[in-house]
């Protein structure tokens, strides 16, 4: 792509003026609708050091209101964020709808700048940009509107002005010696940048490379890019908005590359099994025993760990995770309860509250109800619209592929009792004062729902068993039973994995 | 305190298990009583290496809802949180009123193992130790329950754990060099232990220092002392709430340590200042730039700054502050924008918003509002009780020391406008169809009690204008001269904490 910039394009400061007024009291005016229409919007440059990424951002920000955006200046990942999957850092900085986030530097400088810093292998830049694509095209389908600058100059100016920043001894300390390596070395970082630009020019989110070699012809570039794709979104919202959503019945679909594996539904899965006490006792110490070594293997090997529990309302979640965080040290395990989203998390991309909250390398997350929200409370309370949760499942089977790809292991459990069982368990909570706050109205509500409720797991477990992250069912009818199974499932899968 | 310490004590299994079993069963009862009480609990852990407290905290978690607690392990800070105050990682984590922290080590760290390890002057361990009193008086003031354990050990009995730790292949890695560099210097760190135990057990958060050489003792021990100081202060709260609050018109009193400085009375502000269009262009090209070159130094220097704005409804804050803000790299400077708390924020200490956005080392934090909504808007609205915000003033002026002592500069203006020209501005914006959405119907609810704020103000100003944080008046009838006189404040302001 580079190649087809005209560096030599000039514009006078007689010309210059006016339009940039015009311009950034447009941008300003668009903050407001933006606001208005709740479209989030992420505006991120890239470019040569030296090519003026600072004072172009300084200036587009002036004409934004504060309350309106966050600008973020990501430099080199820290080693405490390097035991995260690298595009964490990123996901939690999405804006709100209706807000701004600007970057200076982004997750692109993972497959450009730190890879050749790092000598990344072609195989791990594919794979990052792979994952870069899914970022942007999940944000894409959720609203999100994202503005890629690349600010471009030659090898020439790049020296030229490096050279004039040296000499002002203001300034000089911020020419580093990378940005010499980079001038020196400009044609291997031509080529890196220019495979970066061409493969992640994404037709939902293409990049602008700005010609900088000129000031004025940039910042003029840079705002109308701005006006421009603000507008189209704010144009491609109210034609989606107008359309009609997708059928409740429209077949779910996933792509072929996740391979699914069989799962039963529920009306099928036997719930019969029984432990007696006593072998439950047993089971249990030698059990936790097993996890809390393997623990400490998983801890040393600094693999990540993230389970998952969904289950019917009384199924007994709650005591299962206890059984096995029994087992845990409390240093290397945290319990995440997961609560209808909060303002700042039903704003943002449902994604977001998980990325957030994954545990660090040789960390444990236990996620007490979890992302599966999605396809089914808010699926069958509207919280969510009909395309939104159609496209959850592909959406949810590349969550999960990229914990996999980091290294993590991913378990996800489904506890299980019959309507009966639940009926059973609602009326003794309610007869039992020490347990009647683990009941609420909402619980009656959604029991009503049960026959909906079973038709929107049935979808989930057949379209969300994937190989790298099959559903685990545990039969719950009896609490011992369902504990030991789930610490046995547990053990196995960890064994697994450390055999790799 | 140590050497008054049994560490001979034993439980037998018999008298365990019992009373264990019924002092679990009421700390679980009692965190929904403290969730409707909304009582806010700090647990905190600290120790000698290998005393137990990783198995202790495990069990004493497993008797809490995960939903109502977080547990934080905290180790060596990362260089990143070297840029901020050392108090502010652990004020970031303190808890919502009605949830729990458990710390696994805490703030203590920073008064004996990091103290020693990094060979702290007696100075520097005096001002740590006087910021935690601070911290924990103010929470405790807030209504935080703090309970602090201490589990002991001798030299032989850790000496002997250490031992068996390392001889254990799957537990020996637990055991580091510190660790044995503890056992070989313990009477150095008993010495220092002892010491901060004595200067920091407050009678507000006494230290419960726990006889750790046999585990049954020193667990029921520990549940013991977090049933009874979660009683007792549930009671304290219950009295609390019972008293008649202070009246409003009772003395504001700040400490004599605080040396206040004079203010005018905001009716003794004069306001016929001017400067025209040609002169105002000149001078703040000017100002912009030396700014842009102090900003630098700020940044090289590692110096933190804190700028703070309040001011009347359409004073001209908001054009005021990006005058500010385009003399400087958006790198280095955020602008923050504080409007009414959020859930998070109103369930807990009002300052831990602000300590969350503290700006790191080198860099500005521009707050548009700040902290000072305390004096204003909340005593006024009674967002706070009487007693609260008479607190305030000293609260505020104490963590604006703590600030000064971490080596920022802090700023303050307040930006003046009298009410006939407020009045000329809302209605201005109320004909101007770009300028209506700055208009709400609070800025005329709030100018309806114009004489209320500007008492409240006047207070304000009289009791928080500090020797090292005074407040700047900046007289705004004419836009241009607030401007040019903040960047003139600012520069002088940066210019001297340079000289420093």
């Amino acid at each position: 792509m580079l190649e087809r910039v005209n560096l030599k394009q000039i514009v006078t400061k007689e010309e210059y003026q006016p339009e940039a007024d015009r311009l950034r009291h447009e941008i300003s005016a668009l903050q407001q609708t933006v606001k208005k229409a709740k479209l989030p919007v992420i505006v991120l440059f890239e470019g040569w050091g030296a090519a003026g990424k600072g004072s172009k951002i300084a200036k587009l920000i002036l004409n934004l209101d504060p309350r309106g955006f966050a600008m973020y200046s990501m430099t080199r990942p820290t080693p405490e964020e390097q035991r995260y999957p690298f595009l964490k850092r990123y996901w939690e900085k999405i804006p709100q709808r209706g807000d701004f986030s600007i970057f200076d530097r982004s997750w692109y400088q993972e497959l450009s700048v730190y890879a050749l810093e790092n000598d990344l292998s072609v195989k791990e830049i594919k794979k990052r940009a792979s994952e870069i694509e899914v970022f942007e095209r999940q944000l894409r389908d959720d609203g999100y509107l994202i503005v890629k600058f690349f600010l471009h100059i030659s090898k020439k100016e790049q020296k030229k002005r490096l050279k004039e920043l040296e000499a002002d001894k203001h300034r000089s300390w911020r020419v580093t010696k990378q940005d010499w390596k980079q001038n020196d070395d400009y044609d291997r970082y031509y080529k890196a940048f220019d495979r970066m630009l061409e493969e992640t020019s994404f037709e939902w989110a293409p990049w602008h490379v700005v010609p900088c070699e000129d000031r004025r012809t940039s910042m003029l570039s840079i705002y109308r890019t701005v006006v421009h794709e603000i507008q189209n979104a704010l144009d491609a919202k109210a034609a989606r908005d107008a359309k009609p959503p997708m059928p409740q019945d429209a077949p779910i679909v996933v792509s072929p590359k996740m391979h699914l594996v069989d799962v039963p539904k529920l009306q099928e899965v036997p719930l019969n099994q029984h432990v007696d006490e006593e072998t439950y006792r047993k089971e249990l110490d030698r059990l936790q025993k097993r996890l809390h070594h393997l623990a400490h293997r998983l801890y040393q090997e600094k693999i990540p760990v993230v389970i998952g529990y969904e289950g019917w309302d009384a199924a007994g979640k709650g005591g299962n995770i206890k059984r096995v965080a029994a087992a845990l040290d409390p240093r290397d395990y945290q319990v995440l309860p997961i609560a209808a989203p909060d303002k700042g998390e039903f704003n943002r991309h449902y994604l977001w509250r998980f990325w957030k909250r994954l545990p660090k390398s040789g960390h444990i997350a236990i996620f007490d109800r979890t992302w599966y929200g999605r396809l089914m409370v808010e699926r069958l309370e509207g919280l969510c619209t009909s395309d939104d949760w159609h496209r959850a499942y592909q959406e949810i089977n590349e969550f999960e592929k990229e914990l996999i790809d980091w290294g993590a292991l991913v378990v996800k459990f489904w506890i299980q009792i019959d309507k009966d069982e639940q009926l059973r368990r609602f009326n003794d909570r309610a007869n039992t004062p020490e347990k009647q706050w683990k009941l609420t109205d909402e619980d009656w509500r959604n029991r009503e729902k049960w026959d909906l409720y079973e038709g929107a797991i049935n979808d989930m477990l057949r379209y969300t068993s994937t190989d790298y992250a099959p559903w685990q069912i545990i039969e719950s009818q009896d609490k011992r039973f369902a504990r030991i199974k789930a610490l046995t499932v547990l053990i196995r899968e960890i064994e697994n994995r450390l055999k790799d």
